[in-house]
């Protein structure tokens, strides 16, 4: 792989994620924190508009409009369908995009703690994520087979990250969270430094990977409305295992309901207060070691 | 004082706030669970437009609508404005409420765990609240001192109660609160019972309540943008003293901010997600022992 040459850090692709909003405003009032000898680092408020009226979008989740049929589409003309053309306009396009390293910055009101999600299995994406796991081991590392192309943002060019840090309520900034996602983000900016400078060593033999395998939706009546809640021994629990028989939800009227697969998940985003409206209680993944190439 | 004969419930006043909602609809699916030999119980969905859109309102903050003025004032046809008026129709209107006590169920993100709010020092108020405390001590009880007339909701009727439980992000059903809340709600309604049949023991002599002194906005620059977060030493800490000198905030470029007021305070509704436009990072009150009439 070549050099990197330019690394996008965006912030408030979802308006009501503040940590994101602030980290992008704090870069800019002092680029120093995030500029590096070997490459440069442009900084992006996702969806401004969104920010100000506090509010995850104004007309459709910014980060599901980034389909290259969709960007291409003149007929879309949603505050974030444009907006999505605007960013594609200065990072993208895809295949051919202006920055080699996209940071997209999220929190979830899930307790996924530091989460790392990859747009890919780039090599480079794999050891990166390798080198921030063996640093510190809270960190949590994902990713989707892709069944078609992908429509959030990261995927604007090869080696997308998004990462998810909570548990955050909406509209809210916590402290200790900030200053962890801060201090991940300079992480993986000297890694990306130390990689220019071919000082990063490749030593890092096996990687856990949490594979994307499917989502579960709440209980619902026939008008769409949920009839359960996220079970209290589940809440809270993301990343760890759920056996089969294990209680997932609880309805209004106190009866549990057990999980149905046949074998062992680890559900993250669990009870994430912007997926009601996706159909999404929780999604699920399995637990992987990943050999690396060297 | 009289019998209650009518008891109002209301949820989703703010239609992110999703445990009032649910109980509501639970309510009125299992309607036996709040009925009660001596008096009538009723439920409201306060904001059905707002909750449908999962925010906290759509013009206007519904719980600040309910001044006397802006009920009688034909030009305000804001969405809140008017679904206040037809509120104050069913409930109202003030000093001559169609119904005796009101029910009005809130989350917060701050952590407040189960809050009652009393919206005066009625003595049943009081009664009730020592009771409340001295079956479960996680109770706060907090009050706030009337400069002018309020316009909260509550204030329709003589013995109105804010509910206020958390932490919980909007837009979210955590079990574990869920069910706290809506026991809470039937020791009320029995304790209401109790009180008609003449079976309440007055024997709590005192109570210990809040009194809200006033707020303390985020720092922020000639922009109005905020310039720090809660500092962590505080966040998830209300209820607890806070002494001058002691950090509140923490700016973004890592200062801590003191506290800078004379004596000790209690805080509370830190962090609370809703306040952040409001220009409230905190609510300040005062420990009180307050000694109830016989």
């Amino acid at each position: 792989m070549n050099q990197i040459n330019r690394v996008a850090i965006v912030g408030g692709t979802h308006g009501n994620e503040f940590t994101g909003v602030y980290l992008i405003k704090k870069f800019n009032q002092f680029p120093y924190l995030i500029e590096r000898p070997s490459f440069e680092t442009l900084t992006l408020l996702g969806n401004p508009k969104a920010f100000e009226e506090n509010r995850r979008y104004i007309d459709n989740d910014l980060n599901r409009c980034f389909k290259s049929q969709d960007l291409l589409d003149p007929t879309l003309c949603g505050y974030e369908q444009m907006r999505a053309k605007a960013i594609h306009q200065i990072l993208g396009p895809k295949g051919k995009s202006q920055v080699d390293v996209i940071l997209d910055l999220h929190t979830t009101t899930a307790n996924m703690g530091l989460s790392i999600m990859l747009e890919n299995q780039h090599p480079f994406s794999l050891q990166l994520a390798a080198y921030l796991t063996s640093m510190n081991p809270l960190i949590k590392v994902s990713w989707t087979q892709p069944n078609q192309e992908s429509a959030l943002l990261r995927s604007l060019c090869e080696l997308g990250f998004v990462i998810e840090v909570g548990p955050v309520a909406q509209g809210v900034l916590n402290a200790d969270l900030f200053a962890k996602t801060e201090k991940l983000v300079y992480v993986m900016l000297d890694y990306i430094e130390g990689y220019n400078k071919g000082l990063v060593p490749q030593t890092h033999s096996t990687l856990t990977l949490y594979e994307y395998v499917g989502t579960l939706d709440y209980p619902r009546n026939e008008k769409g409305e949920i009839q359960a809640m996220i079970h209290q021994q589940l809440q809270f629990r993301d990343y760890e295992p759920l056996n089969p028989g294990e209680p997932i939800f609880l309805t209004f009227d106190g009866k549990e309901i057990a999980y149905e697969g046949e074998s062992t998940v680890y559900p993250v985003f669990i009870n994430e207060a912007a997926y009601y409206e996706k159909g999404i209680a929780m999604c699920l993944t399995k637990k992987q070691q990943v050999l690396l190439r060297d």
